[in-house]
């Protein structure tokens, strides 16, 4: 006999089983209509690609995680590890055969090697939606709608969208100086909400000193309204002199007064608030960054980010390409809405299970399946004439709701029945019309 | 000024635009549905496994071919090059989990580094439909009847499925004393549809000799009807006698009868073609194999392939898992579909573009959107106060049939104007509902 190979997987990979595969399905085939419904269209582009492009010039945090070898041909590839970066280049690629402002929904797998100690996967499903090729106030709202209409769309009651304005943030820092340093500065107030204002203010002021960081953390306080919390930046940021930061900063609190009013207008300014503490980390954030909370479950963390960047594909072409979009990540969505009972249980299955009661009459039962799949019900033929309760109890372990059952009693009356596995009542002496009617009722 | 990275795509990778991607979900879709009244549930399974899972034993030609390397943590890792392998493997893990018969749909990109000057493609998306614990003509029909129902569900025409037996025809060539050089005949019968039937004798020629190649070529030639091929191939097995062979060849035989009887009974004969010349390269059937060939398109192959496997997971497991199942490979189906001209063109988009006049009326611009959206209606607004000839090119370009303008004069009277775009009708003076309602019988 052979040694048989151990059918495992790799550490931090997972398979769907059918339950939960049926989950995921129907929170992607959800968002697809939401995005349908903005005019935002399906692209895909390939999962492995030259390093160089997904890299570019590298050097971060990333590229140590990334899943990179030297394929066939002597060439440096990689699995891709977002979306953002392949969209890019595609972007690059097909200008001339896109229209702009050109918007996009993507949903697919990348690929980490991230440290599975964290509970996290080393293969998730991201769903991205951007528009590029404008740089206005109405392209940053209507992320930001799409992004509340994802929510609303798989029924998550109690989510708030964070957003603030990064190019203000970056030009109050330099008003204190503190350009250079800028970029620990957005990790540590990124860091907040997870180890507190007090730890961050202490990491803050050993790289800042104790009066800016008391100042950063006074500016990323928000207030009780949008309004007054505009009111406080545009006070912190003065009247401001002639120069480029401050040129910045009105046109960045000017943007953040039409999306406030856009939204207001809208009436869903409940789902949005104004949060000068929501930076995100990466670097090629310039307009718009934001966050998306669940209230009931503040220990997960965002459930959907994204934000403004003017420079999306400058490692590939020339051309300025001014874009807004914003990512939700499948795996720790499905796990909030686990929580908040709001998947679906039980793998989906037939809606009936015709049983083969002799050799004699398959032809007869697939024949019957066929007329209720044709009804728009999920049929299927139990495969072998097995004891019927060994038909039943498949029927069981499926959760398929309704049995046909056809023997030679039901082929001398030219009639068949109809069993509720669910109530055990049955019905006899239908004809197959009589039975498909019937199911309907049941099912409703 | 930086070095530009030029955005190219690896050889053999493609991005897909919206256009063709639109079309690839929509296929997806209908078959996902075909499923669903089958019964058949959703699984997935990772991209990437170990090495020793995806190859087993190794040695084939598809060894080469894989994309595998070694991951940060020095496992010797692949990326699945079919559906078939993984779902082996996931079958040994969950039996315990999973009620038998499992019937399961799978949907996803597989990887292979084949030579691409023969225009193929080393990403490519593949179905896969199978019935695992089951070792019944139920079940082969039930695979057939898939097949069937996925073409007619994308009104594909003059589609047939040829199928045959593969354990007959080894029974057959046991009888001949060829059992040893069993995989040279399977492959040479594979060919003859490519090379014709002179080139395939002549091939049989050179391994089993002119009788046997004669009579190999007389045993796959079909007849005018099921019943007639069957007939021929009873007689050219003989009664045969108490042998393993003798009896393998009986039950095959009894085993595409009701195969056969079944599929008449059904009114679906048509679709269907018993052709003892289907053999399929790959060893590990043993039961019936089918490929799909399309009438108007005979050159570019089958577009769905399958059989029975009647040891799936051998590899993994020492239990017995029979299994029926078939794989659509989708972007040869895509390309058939072009060829038949069975495909929409254009990118989707939205059917209403509320055109940006004045950019105080960016609120009530969203949510007239929105207000469109909640009846059903894709809509979008021009995120930027052009010039309006732009922005009636912008949905030329993407094909917006009607534009929603508001203007200063709108505003004013409180009513809001609807254009037609292909046919510049107008409609001025509407309120919000009457616009839906008038846009809602344009787009019928």
């Amino acid at each position: 006999m052979n040694d048989l190979i151990e059918p495992r997987l790799l550490k931090g990979f997972r398979d769907f089983l059918p339950e939960k595969e049926a989950q995921r399905l129907a929170i992607l085939r959800k968002l697809e209509e939401v995005y349908r419904l903005f005019g935002f269209v399906p692209i895909d582009t390939p999962v492995l690609e030259y390093t160089e492009i997904l890299l570019g010039k590298g050097g971060g945090d990333t590229d140590k995680q990334v899943y990179r070898f030297t394929d066939h041909g002597g060439r440096d590839v990689a699995m891709r590890y977002d979306l953002t970066v392949p969209f890019a280049r595609f972007m690059a690629a097909h200008l001339a055969e896109l229209p702009l402002p050109f918007k996009r929904w993507h949903a697919a797998k990348v690929w980490r090697g991230e440290n599975t100690q964290r509970g996290r996967y080393r293969e998730f499903v991201q769903v991205d939606f951007d528009i590029v090729g404008s740089d206005s106030a109405s392209a940053d709202v209507e992320i930001l709608l799409l992004i509340r209409e994802s929510m609303r769309a798989l029924s998550i009651e109690g989510f708030s969208v964070h957003f603030a304005h990064r190019g203000l943030f970056n030009a109050f820092l330099e008003r204190l100086g503190l350009g250079e340093g800028a970029v620990v500065v957005l990790r540590a107030i990124d860091k907040e909400r997870k180890i507190g204002k007090e730890k961050t203010r202490e990491l803050l002021e050993g790289t800042v000193g104790a009066e800016n960081a008391l100042r950063i953390l006074e500016f990323t306080q928000r207030e009780d309204s949008f309004r007054q919390t505009l009111a406080k930046l545009r006070e912190a940021m003065g009247p401001g002199g002639g120069g480029e930061e401050a040129r910045a900063a009105r046109e960045a609190l000017d943007r953040l007064a039409i999306i406030g009013g856009c939204l207001e207008e809208l009436g869903c300014s409940p789902s949005f608030v104004l949060d000068p503490s929501i930076t995100r980390g990466l670097d090629y954030y310039t307009g718009i960054v934001c966050e998306t909370f669940l209230s009931k479950l503040p220990g997960i963390g965002s459930v959907c980010s994204g934000g403004r960047y003017n420079d999306l594909a400058s490692l590939y072409t020339r051309q300025s390409l001014p874009g807004v979009g914003a990512s939700i990540g499948i795996d720790r969505l499905m796990a909030a809405m686990e929580e908040l009972d709001l998947l679906a249980h039980g793998a989906p299955s037939s809606s009936v299970l015709v049983l083969l009661l002799e050799e004699g009459l398959l032809g007869s039962c697939h024949r019957f399946a066929e007329a209720f799949r044709a009804a728009g019900i999920p049929a299927e033929v139990y495969p072998e004439k097995k004891r019927i309760a060994v038909q039943f109890a498949y029927a069981e372990k499926k959760g398929i709701p309704l049995a046909l059952l056809f023997g030679a009693e039901e082929r001398e009356a030219g009639r068949i029945s109809l069993k509720d596995l669910r109530t055990r009542r049955e019905w006899e002496g239908l004809t197959l019309e009589n039975a498909i009617e019937r199911a309907k009722e049941l099912l409703r």
